[in-house]
């Protein structure tokens, strides 16, 4: 297996995921030679490198990190060998039982009776593992090692089991390769909306309010309202009719639309959901139950559809604690959220026409270049207890989202196990600073909702019959949408979106009048802008709007007073001189305009 | 007793309510001579009129009633004398249960051993009964009776107990006086929002969401998302910081803010409320322990305050389900809330801006004319279950808040134990149709909470001190407020406020694509408006939009292709003639801008 993996190039998953896994067997006997009282639990490659966790105490500090780290480097000029070799499971046992492993000894006994068990072996270390790996440590560039960081983890990640220390690290086969990393994660941490979005006031969390539940403080809610009026009128421009629907029902609601069987979990339920006698209510996880009603408010014809339903809707998610990140995934959000209602034969031109308002919306903000499509498909092999419908129904429903994706060009991967449990997905995907992946905008196809909720409409043949439903957002979830947005402008939104986009620095104390006077002025013309009198040098009120990341700076003395100017500053650091508050006025006017994002 | 009453005129309650007391007797008389075997329950006199509860299978009928009107005009005309006497409790029983009336039997059970009880006789009919009553059935004028409904109601009020039927009447001493009172009414039904609001499609209620949890058609999220935004840039530009804060939080929240202690009857909990051991959150009744955590994310000097903050807010209240009412009681609602962290100093001028937003909000959408001022003061009497604070912060809140009201010269009423827990308010009131009184806007003077989150302010003088908070809304809450404009104007929402403002109607197939231009152009310019395509008479479609209340139709033809104009139609009926598309745009925009309420 080792030989084959040679072949590979870094570039390949396959082989980079081996390379990273052979460092974290290296991490282990790093730390068995520094440390040998610290026992093994489990070290695999992951997505962005490899980590071990270990039973200790206490977590490593950055100067044990250091130690273990060059270490490793040794390892790796010592060039040893990795070998495979297997046990029967009564052997494996009593292998690691003498090396006083207890962690390995409880992986083994959960192995069948009669298992055959492999461990690889690299001098004086050997290890309990599936492999592959590498055919030598010294196929590991030693200087292409670093260990990021050190956090507590649960063994097998229960909450009940054992505190472990989990040393995350990254290697490279080339160290230039490591630095360019190192370089990039260090812009990522600096762009982190989850650091940077609280240290611009952005929003904040509390404790007593609990996780996964921020508040959005003056900055972020500004930033939302500008966004979301702006997609409510895109909407209205496009034909949606906006509704209100009310954030909470009763379990008979939910039991229609299914989601009492597939999604209680994710629910909030107010009330014993196992309690038939008794009313019980749940906050809403999405909207269509809701707006279904809408529709079925009166008798619907063939000339009433498409209906195109939007709301500015908050859902909430019970989400694990553990799965809780900022803004990206919280158990409170706002969203953009519509059903269209159609006809069978408008599916393909109504998909379109949802497809590129995300395009669009995701476009004006800039996000768009960065998305990749995922077609999220059902498990045909677990379809029973997670989705609704039969085998043909999903059949017809994916054979028809696949032709639509076709016809209109979307290059997309596919996500088995992905769709929602009424039907498939087309998720667009976004990742944040660290890679990390997330849906940003879905569009879905759903032919079984409207039958189940007694949805109909008379055809011109005077037939009733069931529409099928779109369900889509436009621009996604505002929370992660800003979580996205700060990590893009590293917090330098652009100014159509911007919560404050000028702020004016009046140079003396005989400049605050006039100061007022142009921030009074750009208001009125609907513009968000403040004025900083506070009697500090103007280098510091240069300086701090510049890190708080006001688009323009407008600074006021004398001479602008006297000709009613002002000196126009960006926060890049460009001064665009002095002009007419008129000429300011028109300038940024058009930018918003424009919803420029340069 | 009676004899005193007939001192009073009718304008005064005592007397109306003696009046009314005595013909709920009149109508158990009637009763028991139509229908011997009904059994009497109890018949009180109310706000508006009197009924009483028989205990029968059926609801009685239109005609039914109708006998039991006549059949009281005869016992009016037959001047009977009403009698009291008294009957130790033993007899009172005996008495009854030889009439065989279970109710009464029952009621006299619940007395004391010790009680003397009190009947009322007229004729060949007794009733248990505390009185006053008239001292002859003579003085009552029998054409001024009017039987007005025959509703379920539970013997009391008790679901777990029989259903009984519940007459309601009502009664002038002049037959004038019914009529007008009849007249008035019928006004009232047609401008009932509960009613109109469902027929105009403004929202609705769906037996699976539940009750109070009201879905807002396309026409009503429309109206609140324009009154919405104008409440927002109406706070933007007196200076609000926009938040956006979770609608709910752990208990740990609620345990700080006293609402734990004082609200917890009226929150919706998720979770045991009394379960210690596990996280327990709760949806939020009031938004102030949400928005002090923006005032909390960091250090506040006295330059930072006043601080207004402002929400759009959803909140939820778990009202009993006999409160319920249309979009006037419900269990979750939008409102603008906010909140003012201030320095004491600042209390007055604060209050005083408060009040003009509130009366600004209000005069701008025509409401204020018919509010009343409430000062909302707590219960010396009962303070310790239900209020925050001691006897002498109370005092100064309400001296204060005395003192500001009386500088304001605000003409109030007094409303003891209808303070919030945490301090006085001043309420605004508002009454429906039919006469009932709820409150709109609030303006409150906290002097306890900030104390209690720790909310603290660097003064001038580098001393760290405790601000005072003023809890305030500025429209009332959207859904109620919506209510209340859909009864005052009868549906005919102000055109800058109608989910419609235009509705284009083509004479011809011809005229359909001038149509869609104007329509197009119409929205083009920020106004809302449709075009009605179908093949149906130009009568029919004026018919419909003016039943729909769409302020302006453009009637266009061939004639108006021709000269690019619009013949323009108000809902009122008038004809505003042919006209320019621009001379339109601009009296529309013109409307709109100065938001005409007429």
């Amino acid at each position: 297996m080792a030989e084959e993996n040679n072949q590979y190039t870094f570039e390949h998953e396959t082989y980079r995921k081996t390379y990273w896994h052979t460092c974290s067997h290296i991490l282990a006997q790093a730390m068995k030679r520094l440390h040998p009282d610290v026992k093994l639990a489990i070290g695999p490659a992951i997505d962005n490198g490899f980590y071990y966790d270990f039973d200790t105490p206490e977590p490593f500090s950055e100067s044990q990190l250091e130690e273990l780290e060059a270490e490793m480097r040794k390892i790796c000029k010592e060039k040893l060998k990795l070998e495979r070799f297997e046990l029967p499971r009564a052997d494996a046992l009593a292998f690691m039982e003498e090396k006083d492993e207890p962690y390995k000894v409880e992986l083994i006994r959960d192995l069948p009776e009669d298992a055959v068990i492999s461990f690889y072996r690299q001098g004086d270390f050997t290890d309990l593992c599936a492999g592959p790996h590498l055919d030598s440590t010294g196929r590991v560039k030693g200087n292409g090692i670093k260990l990021t960081a050190c956090n507590a983890a649960y063994w097998r990640g229960d909450s009940s089991r054992k505190q472990l220390q989990r040393i995350y690290g990254i290697a490279f086969p080339k160290k230039d390769e490591l630095d360019a990393w190192v370089a990039k994660r260090e812009e990522a941490l600096k762009r982190d909306h989850n650091k940077l979005g609280r240290e611009l006031e952005y929003f904040t969390t509390v404790d007593v309010i609990g996780q996964g539940l921020p508040v959005m403080l003056p900055k972020g809610a500004r930033v939302i309202q500008v966004l979301q009026r702006w997609v409510e009128d895109e909407e209205q421009k496009r034909g949606y009719l906006l509704t209100k629907t009310p954030l909470m029902a009763k379990s008979d609601l939910y039991k229609i639309s299914g989601h009492w069987d597939h999604y209680l979990d994710g629910m909030f339920v107010l009330g014993d959901p196992h309690d038939e006698t008794r009313e019980c209510f749940a906050l809403r996880p999405m909207t269509c139950p809701f707006q279904y009603q809408v529709y079925l408010n009166r008798a619907r014809s063939y000339r009433d559809l498409p209906m195109r339903l939007g709301e500015t809707s908050t859902l909430f998610r019970n989400e694990d604690s553990g799965e809780m990140h900022g803004l990206i995934r919280v158990r409170q959000f706002t969203i953009s959220e519509g059903h269209l209602v159609l006809r069978p034969e408008q599916l393909e031109e109504e998909f379109k026409g949802c497809l590129d308002l995300a395009k669009y919306c995701l476009g004006t903000v800039g996000l768009l270049d960065k998305c990749t499509f995922r077609f999220s498909q059902w498990d045909p092999a677990n379809p029973n207890n997670k989705y609704e419908g039969t085998a043909e129904q999903w059949e017809l429903a994916q054979a028809t989202m696949a032709k639509i994706l076709d016809d209109l060009d979307v290059t997309y991967t596919i996500g088995i196990d992905e769709a929602a449990f009424y039907g498939p997905k087309l998720d667009i995907q976004y990742r944040n600073v660290y890679g990390k992946e997330d849906t940003l905008v879905t569009i879905q196809i759903d032919m079984l909702l409207a039958k189940q909720f007694g949805m109909e409409y008379t055809d011109a043949d005077g037939q009733k019959k069931t529409p099928y439903i779109i369900h889509r957002t436009s621009l996604g979830c505002y929370e992660r949408t800003l979580a996205y947005l700060i990590e893009e402008y590293a917090g330098a939104l652009p100014a159509w979106m911007a919560p404050e986009q000028v702020r004016v620095l009046p140079v003396t104390d005989r400049a605050c009048d006039y100061a007022a006077e142009v921030a009074r002025r750009l208001e009125g013309e609907g513009l968000r802008a403040t004025a900083d009198y506070r009697n500090e040098k103007i280098g510091k009120k240069i300086r701090e709007a510049t890190l708080e990341k006001v688009p323009y700076m407008l600074v006021v003395g004398d001479r602008d007073m006297e000709h009613q100017t002002v000196s126009v500053r960006h926060r890049s650091g460009e001064d665009l001189g002095a002009m007419s508050q008129s000429d300011f006025l028109a300038l940024l006017q058009d930018e918003v305009e424009r919803k420029c994002i340069k």
